[in-house]
């Protein structure tokens, strides 16, 4: 469910309302029925009519034992225990995928939940250590799947620089490669730089010649099915998938690896919107989820779009009917 | 004329042949004859067309005393040489702009000229400190005019948060609004976070917190006619521009303030495509020039697009004419 005090509950009822949402698909909500009862009255106060009613769904009702006061660090601790029952029921049930509502990681800090991200919840709950924060989207004018894995994912800017090195790219290529594979046996996958321009031979930043340039030359001697083109200037790198998003006789490429995360999630939400859903490839299972946060400011006016979720859902049906790619780590 | 073993002297010719160009503009071009001849011959070889003959454009012809041995080096020193008498030019008529073809800044440094790009080479020769690197494009289908300054520029992204502080964002803020002012009295300036949701209260990287938020409110209590607003999540700051660059409907800002490089271009560039120009502000003259680069892999084969030259010298008359910015600072 997220958190209760965002958008999460409202967006879950208008996307399981819609006729988008593939058929014969076992819905189990874990959250507090109390809740999603309230939302549903108070959306309906206002004149929606488009929602999932919460009778009609199936509700894992979690008692969370922090005080309910409504405060920020309460809603903090309720919506980290939501995902680890949540990540325990899928576990128990094979052919099952996880879709999470957002989350504030402000209010999990003060309940004392210290992770960045659901993401690191969902590895350490699951023992993984190479997963992925995949950005993915259909799109609706050509069907193409735009891709964007994040090399990094929830640090500061500063960081970023500290965190890179050949290892974590070659693990990331790898994740990236099998998650293609699903898709396509000879994949074209890109490599955005760190610095402007690529580093413009050094002149702007050094990482690229001093390893990113040899990370990309090793890992595709490794891969010689995959056409590995890279580290491209940041700037232009995603022009082509602004491209093969609109226009169908574009050329196609499976997906763009981004160093840092507004590399990568400025691109992926600026072309394809609502469409656009966070996957976490490399686990057990397959996990997605909105692409937006809690959206704090606009939660109970009944306004928030539920078009990612709704994408989210369909892309978890997608990907997890597809067996190739599940149980590869 | 920017690096002549680039893609700049073939979007120059294409550029003045289009009927985009506003008239009763005199041009002078500032490179060497013989090259741009030799373009112009080679392109029509290859069956161009359109493209403006070099024998009825003003060029001053300017012998690099370097050897002209068509190495990087040479082209490096011949580039910047162009730069420099073309300020001089630039400087002796008050109505003048001056527009820039793209140069290479390893040629640049291969030949012993040590600046991170051209903005700073005008700065220094018009001695002038505070400068900006303003992106700007002007819609084809709503007319709205979509700017991005940025705070920082070729910078290696690791440096980006050393290099920026208050003072530095609250000069980028005066030039911007008076940028703006030449357009909207009371413009509405967005202000980007620099780091993953702004910093998401501090979990996510500390600067937002520790004086960011800050210069933002002392900057906007000084500056009542405009409405700033920041610092925003950087992946979604740019989602209002999709909307005001596509639907005359949408709500309208004027500029967004982008922390560093990549954050600005990439959408810029996928919003606008070849339709965005740099221009250099806070100058005693404008200028502009095409947002992309020198075109190395594809100079030569004709291929070259010429939108954004043609918007850079549309954009440099638009703004020269509008009195009301020259002489600001």
């Amino acid at each position: 469910m997220g958190d209760e005090s965002g958008i999460g509950p409202e967006i879950i009822l208008k996307a399981l309302c819609s006729n988008e949402i593939p058929k014969n698909i076992e819905f189990k909500l874990v959250g507090s029925e109390k809740n999603l009862h309230d939302t549903y009255e108070h959306l309906r106060s206002l004149g929606l009519e488009s929602l999932a009613n919460p009778k009609n769904l199936k509700i894992h009702d979690l008692e969370v034992s922090s005080t309910n006061n409504n405060s920020k660090s309460s809603y903090g601790d309720s919506s980290f225990q939501y995902l680890k029952k949540a990540i325990e029921i899928v576990k128990q049930y094979p052919d099952s995928a996880l879709v999470t509502g957002p989350i504030c990681k402000k209010s999990w800090s003060l309940a004392g939940h210290d992770f960045t991200g659901q993401t690191e919840v969902l590895a350490k709950s699951c023992g993984v250590k190479n997963v992925g924060m995949l950005f993915t989207a259909k799109s609706p004018i050509t069907g193409w799947r735009f891709n964007t894995l994040l090399a990094t994912t929830h640090i500061a800017l500063c960081e970023v620089s500290k965190k890179l090195n050949t290892e974590l790219i070659h693990s990331k290529l790898d994740l990236f490669k099998d998650f293609c594979n699903t898709y396509n046996d000879k994949p074209t996958l890109k490599v955005a730089g760190l610095n402007p321009h690529a580093g413009e031979e050094g002149i702007l930043g050094h990482e690229e010649k001093d390893w990113l340039n040899d990370a990309l030359i090793t890992w595709s001697k490794k891969n010689r099915n995959i056409k590995l083109l890279g580290p491209l200037s940041p700037d232009s790198c995603w022009n082509s998938s602004v491209k093969a998003w609109s226009d169908k006789n574009a050329e196609k490429h499976d997906g763009i690896l981004a160093m840092y995360h507004d590399q990568g999630l400025i691109p992926m939400k600026v072309i394809a919107l609502n469409y656009s859903v966070n996957t976490t490839i490399g686990l057990p299972f397959i996990r997605t989820s909105p692409d937006h946060g809690t959206g704090f400011d606009i939660a109970g006016k009944g306004v928030a779009q539920s078009q990612s979720m709704i994408e989210a859902i369909k892309a978890a049906v997608e990907i997890t009917n597809n067996s190739r790619l599940l149980y590869t780590h």
